[in-house]
């Protein structure tokens, strides 16, 4: 028996999310059947971070176990040649039987990218989120500081979110403009249900100049859903990274996913 | 009668090039469709460059002339909520009617973009070019720059090219590394019929080894297309900027296609 750790990439558009289900398609469900054809065998794999509908992940990490005797290269190529267009895997390695995609994972960074301008993206639809009002990122990196750190995050957790303890620890929480987008990285030991999503959508309207960037406290505080924002868009969320300890010696494959810099930034062509 | 010019970005990848064409679907065709709604009447348009089947553009410019009173914001707005998800506008102005979207043009840029690893792309599939094996970027640059300046480049032309002339100027052609993606930044006075992709098809195998980077002189010189390499394909290129000379006061909208930087570029985050 040996365990396999696999670090993969996936457009989540056309995906009811990670997690196997009955009746709608999922990427997990993609996965094992690719993983299936290669062991010939069936395989059951573990995530690091459970995606929802439509979110996409740069560096997602899984980890199986399989009788299947296969080289590395196998679980890399063969397995990507048998995935739709949408996913492909990034590294494959063998790891210790004590390594857990799930529980040896310390720390899960997410990114999400909104394109502020005037007009909708034609290139990055589906995988990004429009806001055309003007957005003050410095602001909604101010608010943002006041979530750092162990707390109660009631106040940013889904209605039907399954974890046992709504406390979560946000190791860092860092806006940033380049150009028309704007981009939040966020990293924590692990995330409740919709809690990224509903943070950026309670960051935009500080954003917006609708909040004062001091009321995120407050909200915090109150650890009542109804206290904050909307939820924004799955389309513009990325799971980019998963920290484990060095000792596993995981491969880092991941890449964060950014879109268009403006040409002074690139210096060079005619633009 | 107003004349206005456009910018524009879309994705190529579902239309047969940016000319309308009976029984096939196009970018121009539309675009056409969408300002002729607004205008409430018909309206022609002329581009600056006719982009190929699957090739996009980050920044394309048009114009057209219409009877039609409409302020600018309803050319940027309601022309893009007319268009298909895939096409988006990114600027409309009045100009002087001595401009002309492709005989005022004294240059256009073009980006290719290769993906330079083990496995493709999911998340870029069909707007990136793929690469598996090892590709040294600074030979393909060192390459490249045979290129440069005022030549008859029938070698890098397309059979079916209608140009009267196959006498080009390229004016500069930078190639450099981000990680995995390899860019290629081309500009020149115009371009022949699959000249950026005939010459990025030359390119790849010098990037690979397989052929010397001072072959590129000799390639040039023997004015045939046999001696120059494949037609590397549509999904990687990218229109990204049109030069007009300043006194037409053309907006400057366009940027630059990039994908993903390394972690370690972008400082940030868990990974």
């Amino acid at each position: 028996m040996a365990r396999i750790a696999l670090t993969l990439e996936y457009d989540g558009s056309r995906y009811h999310g990670w997690q196997r289900q009955s009746e709608v398609d999922s990427v997990q469900a993609r996965l094992e059947t690719a993983l299936s054809r290669v062991a010939d065998s069936p395989v059951d794999v573990v995530c690091a971070g459970r995606t929802d509908a439509g979110v996409h992940a740069s560096h997602q990490v899984v980890h199986f176990d399989t009788e299947a005797i296969r080289p590395e290269r196998a679980w890399l190529l063969g397995v990507t040649q048998s995935l739709p267009s949408d996913i492909s895997i990034l590294s494959a390695q063998f790891v210790d039987p004590e390594f857990h995609a799930r529980f040896s994972a310390t720390a899960r960074s997410y990114r999400y990218i909104i394109l502020n301008r005037m007009t909708r993206s034609a290139l990055h639809r589906g995988r990004i989120t429009w806001w055309r009002g003007p957005l003050d990122e410095s602001a909604m990196h101010e608010a943002g500081q006041h979530l750092l750190g162990e707390h109660d995050f009631s106040s940013f957790r889904a209605k039907d979110c399954q974890s046992v303890s709504p406390v979560r620890s946000i190791e860092s929480l860092n806006i940033h403009r380049q150009g028309e987008y704007v981009y939040m990285d966020i990293t924590a030991n692990a995330f409740l249900h919709h809690m990224v999503r509903n943070i950026v959508g309670t960051l935009l309207p500080v954003g917006a100049g609708e909040r004062p960037a001091d009321s995120l406290w407050d909200i915090l505080q109150a650890k009542d859903r109804s206290a904050a924002g909307m939820t924004a868009p799955a389309d513009g969320l990325y799971l980019v990274g998963v920290r484990y300890p060095d000792s596993f010696g995981i491969k880092h494959a991941g890449a964060k996913p950014v879109f268009w810099s403006s040409c002074r930034e690139m210096q060079s062509g005619c633009c």
